[in-house]
């Protein structure tokens, strides 16, 4: 059983999160004071190998095998107006990603990551959750366990990313609801509406805030009342990785603000994360702030698929490379300081 | 004859630059339109694939062929007590480049680019730069030629880095020389040495920056005054690069110091130019805002050798994988905005 099948099953998973391995930690630490470099001197590549050490749990990590999962999703609240593709979009990007055309395909080939692409429901749009709870909780439930199910032991690391035309409303709903704000602090254009369309967005997300503002502010009930398919999947994927030990590369603003409830629920989530990059959606720099993570890239990319975590997939393997196969000063016959 | 022979044939090669080919760049920024994503969206990456058309002279630019080269030089300067380690270990460096166990041969093997290393004269220091010019007309013109040796025409794109105990001094010279400043703006702890010593350094940077007061400041007298055999034949590769067509990813302080002479006498020398990073050195991220670059990656790392730009190479492949291998709108039946 991997999935959560009770609300109870995913509060206690929540609740109950492993720790990364110390003594492992240890040991990559000392490893990186004897490589034949100036200490300090390869930055967060040393960082990156450390932390990998901690949840792989052995001295010299490996990326073996990785995978990155793009969910997909549709979302009622599309009917509002609040984004500029058509939600036909959804299910269209879909077929390009099965047939290799997408963004993410070729990041992920270059990556060296198997891809796995999840639709769920995407005849299903959740509700409009300006008008109602975006899904029920049995839905809720089902969309965490797939995403949970994305997960295996063997893994290395997992990339998340998403689809899901209207889903930077969603996740700007998630981020205002999560960190009791009001939503203008999280809206941004997406995939590029106008100032006249985030203005729009911004209303909506506020009247979704008031109609389920009697709603406890609990994970679940958040990712219910205004998250999507897509976005919990990534959010069960996010526990499931925890509690089997396997690094989770984190994407874009979407991907963050499905972490967003479960840290305000445990903050300790987060530690198993690592930030591919910062977005140029402007809430994203504001939500890992939050979160208290530091992205490894900050190039401009607001894509979504897992993209921007595919690129820094990259980055990891540069530090894990540099982590195992340089030779200590001993073994290269190179003077320490003086 | 690939070199400089003489320094009115560097400083005519030095005026004379050829510019990247706006239809290329036009046909990259084009296709870029037509694929799959909300136009922008891919951000750093879609301009660097413009840029790697106009400079490759075709709409889908590649990296089959891509080298990296170490240069490595001493310096006199060390006599002066400025770097933490001691200089006997350039050449120790230089085997362990050679016996495949430092961060370039980890790095540059995860990045797929063919490593040369290339030592100059280390049994042969340059003069220590704040008792006389750090070399001969002929030593830099030699150093220049070395470097520009280790261009060829058929290369993608070349990385290019280094190796000298002292080096960072020599670096922060050449900033405050090109710039007309003082020392203290440009020094910093370099491999590690602690505030006292980086006092030192800005010291017998001051004095040497007296000394060589009255010396033309032209790009070949500063390098050869206060440069080195290592930053010398950079500058050359970065020229002879430029002639050839042929992009260069910048590494750290040491290896954009050896730009900012050059930049000086002609500031179109950075546009074949993209900074791979950020270093942690506090001088590279002024000396990066005065040559007008934006770095592809910041991730605390201090090391030279071509380390950073090792790394940033795999954003270039990213960028270049999503250009080329993208469906467009049409090809995948995917609608545009509405």
């Amino acid at each position: 059983m991997t999935g959560f099948s009770t609300i109870t099953a995913f509060e206690h998973a929540l609740a109950d999160l492993p720790a990364a391995d110390p003594k492992a930690q240890a040991a990559a630490r000392a490893r990186q004071a004897e490589l034949t470099k100036p200490a300090g001197s390869l930055g967060r590549l040393e960082e990156i190998a450390v932390f990998f050490a901690g949840w792989q749990k052995r001295e010299r990590p490996r990326i073996d095998t990785a995978r990155a999962v793009v969910f997909a999703g549709n979302h009622g609240v599309t009917a509002q107006g609040v984004s500029a593709f058509p939600a036909s979009v959804t299910a269209q990007m879909v077929s390009n990603f099965e047939s290799g055309g997408a963004a993410i395909n070729a990041l992920t080939r270059a990556a060296g990551l198997d891809l796995h692409v999840v639709p769920i429901d995407l005849d299903r749009p959740t509700q409009d959750f300006s008008l109602a709870p975006a899904m029920s909780v049995d839905e809720c439930l089902s969309a965490l366990s797939i995403g949970a199910a994305q997960v295996d032991a063997n893994l290395d690391m997992i990339v998340l990313g998403e689809m899901g035309i209207g889903n930077s409303t969603a996740a700007a709903a998630l981020c205002a609801r999560s960190f009791g704000e009001a939503a203008a602090a999280w809206t941004g254009p997406g995939t590029g509406v106008d100032g006249a369309g985030v203005q729009r967005k911004i209303a909506v997300i506020d009247r979704a805030l008031a109609l389920h503002g009697k709603v406890p502010r609990s994970a679940f009930e958040t990712l219910r009342h205004v998250g999507g398919r897509e976005i919990a999947a990534m959010a069960g994927a996010m526990l499931r990785a925890r509690q089997l030990g396997v690094p989770v590369i984190l994407d874009g603003f979407i991907c963050c603000a499905a972490l967003a409830p479960l840290a305000v629920d445990n903050p300790a989530i987060t530690d198993h994360c690592i930030a591919g990059h910062c977005s140029a959606e402007p809430g994203h720099a504001r939500l890992l702030d939050r979160l208290g993570l530091d992205p490894l890239l900050s190039l401009g990319m607001r894509l979504g698929e897992g993209s921007g975590a595919a690129v820094a997939t990259h980055i990891v393997r540069s530090a894990l490379a540099a982590h195992a196969e340089m030779a200590t000063f001993a073994e290269a016959f190179v003077s320490d300081r003086q």
